[in-house]
């Protein structure tokens, strides 16, 4: 866990705002959820029950109620959907929270990280996936980071997998192991399969990434089909530049039933992913649902995007040289906030000097200067840090400032 | 806890961004603080220590370490001042976020709840003070509720007891006592004062709310002195018609120190407050630091704001008719996108009739449908559904629609 100091709040308050953004320009609703969840509700999701208490924050209330922290917004998102059956559908919710996992922490994991998700709930058309995919995509582009998106499908891995010799009883554990091919690479994966008395030929699919033969030892064609349908919709939409069929990519989850999606960034973790996933509110006592999302960790964009952006700073200080140009200093910094301007006061009642050495190390661009002459003349000293220019600006135009300081 | 739906997620939205564009026109600076923080840091606040277990969210981690939900957002800001003496003074900073108590849950109580806070931590003059009432006054004005702040010192307050007859060592319990004023009234307090054995003269004192004789009394003038000066600002800024002294205002906490503030709404809970609190940073291990900040309940916000505001709702729906015009739709609605608009989908490939009926319930202003005979004609028809209203857009004309859905 970790705090944001402001240059880094301002930052993750920008990649927040972008998100957001995207997401209501498709007609995502918000919705926000408890951070603090009945542990019945946690261990629900993929199966993992009571073990899962060694992986999230876990403590019991004064009524020895158990709860948790929740790992992720997908789970209160399910239970969301299965208590109020009446939502019309489809119902697509972005929320952007906290959520919190009991890892060792590594180099860029954090026990504490924001997630900003969006999910398509109650369609079962590949339209879902390719909007989460297209959303994604723009989100991106937005923040003008280099990356790709790598798709697949779970079932037609698993077809994949049955059709190189791979048991049914086995297909878990084997896309397992898939799984960290990122990780250990595809000697590490073998060495696994092996251990498990798993066929490894899968790996030379895999490495081969060749869909048209795929296309042929694939017996269900199913997955292939969606997956398809995926493409030729980022063909259509003219993004396929960047929207690349990875046959390697199995997203971990047990809980995905079709399309997966992965952000990749060159030299950098995982930034999201997502898939769809038809089973889950099922499992949270809903009727059958089909379902489709995609999930950015904020965090790690945090720790990534160099990228330029208007940030909330403060546009101006007014520096006042005596008690009286103290009341004067209050009533501009009040008429220019009026304009929107973003405008700092000196709460010290400090020298020029030091007022002036403070703007510079909070990164101040101007600061009005109101001294006694300024005060009989009826004007602002306006000076830009970086330069040393000064300029006049009377009291009656101070409309004025709001073209110069860049508004 | 509770889940907010669409509805609230979007008034929750923002009623936080026209907080944070208040405190940033203030020159404010965003900081952000784990949700989850050592026990010993929670506990030190107030001298509660163990007691504080059964009023918050307490639990040990895998390593036996005790840790616990926060409580408020002022502590984890004076542990990252105390950490960092070398920010620059003044460190303004506000923070939105969520906050833990272990409480009864009572008509409006909630046991997760978000705080919006301003604070300002190394300036002792009262202008930082008038800063965090102008503010709130801002704010509150930006969402024209009806409210008044009333403002009260600390310091004055002790005087006026010791100036009634409490003794020294009795302050403590009698400022208890006179916080409950709006609980259980001048009765109630009178009876739990005489209980105590504390003399309940300052009843009538607090009951007068006269400064001037208040003025009389007071032996120290200190907290008369911060009183006034910040009244003087208030009335000098032209928002003295809200802010007015009240006698009672004891602010519970025990650690202001100074002038304290808190905002009154008719007929509704306190939905923020604050004041001067000096010794706080000391506390936790900084060098002496004035602070004073206020904070905002934005959920008791949520319950209350009943007013309008351009929220991020989705503008159009663009129904598409066959499945040709389903790939034109997509087009279309890229477009529309990129002029900034809210645009949805059709994804579930129903009819228009059904697709109307979604649209009604999910509060959509206009549609857009394409048909065969608008795509022959290279056309939209765009139906306004609180009227009924049919008209043609051509396709090469998109960018009316911007002004026709009011941006």
């Amino acid at each position: 866990m970790r705090d944001l100091m402001p240059e880094q709040a301002r930052k993750k308050q920008y990649l927040e705002e972008v998100f957001r953004k995207e997401a209501e320009s498709y007609g995502f609703e918000p919705l926000e959820t408890p951070e603090v969840e009945d542990f019945a509700l946690l261990a629900a999701k993929g199966g993992a029950g009571e073990a899962i208490k060694e992986e999230i924050y876990y403590f019991k209330d004064k009524s020895e109620r158990e709860l948790g922290l929740r790992f992720d917004l997908t789970v209160p998102l399910a239970r969301v959907i299965a208590s109020n059956p009446q939502l019309p559908k489809p119902f697509k919710r972005f929320q952007i929270g906290k959520v919190y996992r009991y890892d060792r922490p590594g180099a860029k994991r954090y026990r504490e990280f924001t997630q900003a998700d969006v999910d398509i709930i109650g369609s079962d058309s590949i339209l879902a996936d390719f909007e989460c995919v297209s959303l994604a995509y723009n989100y991106l582009k937005d923040l003008q980071l280099p990356f790709s998106l790598r798709v697949a499908n779970k079932k037609l891995l698993e077809e994949m997998a049955l059709a190189s010799g791979v048991k049914k009883e086995q297909l878990k554990e084997c896309l397992r192991s898939l799984d960290k091919l990122d990780k250990i690479g595809a000697e590490g994966v073998a060495k696994e399969l092996k251990e498990k008395k798993i066929s490894d030929k899968i790996l030379d699919i895999v490495k081969g990434n060749d869909l048209q033969k795929i296309e042929k030892i694939a017996k269900d064609k199913k997955g292939l089909e969606e997956l398809k349908e995926l493409l030729d919709y980022c063909e259509k939409a003219g993004i396929s530049d960047l929207v690349k069929f990875d046959a390697s990519l199995a997203r971990g989850l047990e809980y995905y039933t079709g399309n997966v999606f992965e952000v990749a960034i060159p030299n950098a973790p995982s930034v999201g992913g997502g898939g769809r996933y038809d089973n889950l509110i099922q499992l949270y006592g809903g009727p059958p649902t089909p379902a489709v999302g995609i999930s950015f960790g904020i965090d790690r964009l945090i720790d990534i995007f160099e990228g330029k952006f208007r940030a909330g700073k403060t546009q101006v200080m007014i520096i006042p040289m005596s008690e009286s140009a103290g009341k004067e200093a209050l009533a501009i910094a009040k008429e220019l906030r009026g304009m929107g301007l973003k405008v700092e006061n000196d709460l010290m009642q400090r020298s020029l000097g030091k007022n002036l050495e403070f703007a510079q190390k909070r990164g101040i661009p101007f600061v009005g200067i109101l001294g006694e002459d300024e005060l009989k003349a009826k004007e602002l000293t306006l000076k830009e840090l970086s330069t040393g220019k000064q300029t006049k600006v009377p009291f009656s135009k101070l409309e004025e400032l709001k073209k110069r300081l860049g508004e």
